[in-house]
């Protein structure tokens, strides 16, 4: 299975979906994030305080970009829905390249109807991201609601119809539906125009509910759903579908907060996202879609530029990645950094201390 | 709502279903139990080794009567369903007072075909059973299989065409499908015989998948479904069929092993069954229905003396038990017990830290 050598772009891949924090957890999930051999970083902006403006968004890419040494790693910045973000702000944000701009759950209520009444009140923020060419990032889902009848397991599919009536809106807004997770969201982006993708992270190319039942590293949101949902991820993977690309949603937790009596939702690919996606594509024999999936999609539905380097001196200084199959390669038990106390803190990656049969090879 | 003071039978409540444990944690959870103003307990058999013969069974007995006085206290001993429980071991198990054997998910396997295969093979077993009226219970899941679409949240639901194949095939076999958790439970035991019942646990008439959901503390199985399921378990209550009564399915567990990178199955309702009971019985305006459901229905399936006590010396021995409001009625933080070490260890129960609104008094 897999038996051959992978080739990546200069720089290597492009993680469309990634949280690298702030303080001593961020820089080590930047350090983290270069040695995955990342050439493009996709930045939520649920920092403390959340990013809301231009400002706040240069700035934590110039923190970013401080913290670990890489002219090849490309920063995309985004914006975190909120009142703040103006149809200004997004003036001032596409004028200083920030790419896009982020939706959580709690800018949708749980009734569909106020849902996209919460929306509404956003049509002029969505306009003139449509006329400057931003992209909307949603994380899809409805809040869990008794009434409603909405919970963990359905809250995303419970979410599709927002997708739609926001696409409908704005046909020419391009909107990608982070982190899918069902095969009803798959079906939803594949029969939507050709502004609307998605990204998939690599856990929910293996999870499904029987893994984070009882396994705190595995729960993150949304939370993985049934086989045949990821069968459908793996499946919408293997399809060549341009309209799906990597996304992981690697979000750092130190052990304390996924080992507690409240376990903190995200699960951390970290340094070892190319491993992960060679072993499962390579489990289904769609080792050839690994590049694509990873390294194309994702800049041509972002009308990024194809190369991996953004000009000269970052290409030459763009190290040349590769993954090696290696049967004794293994993910650590831990990972660990000195927090802001001076104690040594771990962070749990996924598959944690399991074989995972690919080596990643980084040679500047 | 509930405003008015609950008198219990002499002596209490009937547990149809709890795990007392061994060692330092089962003297916790017998000395538990004895608060909690239960007067039976149907004693679970998944000790380490299990209990699967009748010497084991009355010999832990013996010792969960010596961890704390309560001659009022009847222990009601069950076998863990497996080769060792031939037709011969029934026949002593009869005699000697044991009451009922309980069927675990690993003695069903994945396929349904094979599975009604697995339980053939107890079909001499469940004969004598039948005809010696000893009680089936049942933990009622298929083991998840992604091959088969099984996983926790339908894992009940598609256990039931077993039950329902047992009850035709053995009609005079007293069934038990313990702690139900859906919607489709409820309706499959209303439909089937007499000889069919079910039990609910406290907190099963609560939880549901957002609250296990990153909550290591309400993680069990059978795991907590969706609301119209809790809904279903708590209509099923307020109806006063009594097919269904209670069975608490209380699972210490020290808190490393619920706090940990895997989480133990398990939630610990201990001293505290009456309270959440009153709590979540009043909350629907059903508190009319705590009695029955917790100190009659069992007892009549079960074809015990409706009589709390069992002989005149327990009868004068039981406690008066009653159930008063109490707005300043909060559950523990965390319960704590000395272990074999020495060490003093935390067991969490359920809804730690909650206002319960009910207390519990016991006068011997």
């Amino acid at each position: 299975m897999g038996a051959t050598t992978l080739t990546l772009p200069p720089g290597g891949y492009d993680d469309f979906h990634v949280h690298l924090r702030q303080g001593a957890l961020g820089t080590f999930a930047v350090k983290q994030l270069v040695a995955s051999g990342a050439r493009l970083a996709y930045v939520m902006p649920n920092t403390v305080p959340p990013v809301t403006t231009t400002a706040q968004a240069l700035a934590y890419r110039d923190w970013l970009v401080a913290q670990a040494p890489a002219p090849h790693l490309r920063y995309c910045m985004t914006l975190y829905l909120s009142p703040e973000v103006t149809p200004e702000e997004i003036e001032r944000a596409a004028a200083a390249g920030i790419v896009g701009v982020k939706s959580y759950p709690k800018g949708v209520t749980t009734n569909s109807d106020a849902g996209v009444g919460e929306y509404d009140a956003y049509f002029p923020t969505f306009a003139a991201m449509e006329r400057l060419g931003m992209v909307l990032n949603l994380h899809g889902e409805l809040p869990s609601n008794d009434a409603e009848g909405i919970h963990v397991m359905n809250a995303e599919e419970r979410f599709l119809g927002h997708l739609e009536r926001l696409h409908k809106r704005f046909p020419r807004l391009r909107i990608v539906l982070e982190h899918c997770t069902t095969a009803a969201a798959i079906q939803t982006v594949e029969r939507l125009g050709p502004t609307v993708a998605a990204t998939i992270t690599v856990h929910h190319l293996s999870l499904t509910v029987n893994d984070w039942a009882g396994q705190p590293h595995n729960f993150c949101k949304p939370v993985a759903k049934t086989a045949a949902d990821r069968d459908a991820l793996l499946q919408a993977v293997r399809s060549g579908n341009p309209k799906f690309f990597l996304g992981t949603d690697s979000a750092p937790h130190v052990r304390a907060r996924k080992e507690g009596p409240a376990t903190a939702a995200g699960v951390f690919t970290g340094a070892y996202v190319m491993p992960y996606l060679a072993e499962v594509l390579s489990r289904i024999g769609a080792l050839d879609r690994l590049v694509p999936f990873a390294t194309a999609y994702g800049r041509a539905f972002y009308q990024l530029p194809a190369n991996g380097a953004d000009d000269g001196a970052a290409r030459a200084a763009a190290p040349a990645v590769t993954l090696c199959p290696d049967p004794d390669a293994t993910i650590p038990a831990e990972l660990t950094f000195v927090d802001e106390t001076g104690a040594t803190t771990a962070v749990v990656p996924f598959a944690a201390s399991q074989k995972m049969g690919w080596r990643l090879d980084r040679a500047v």
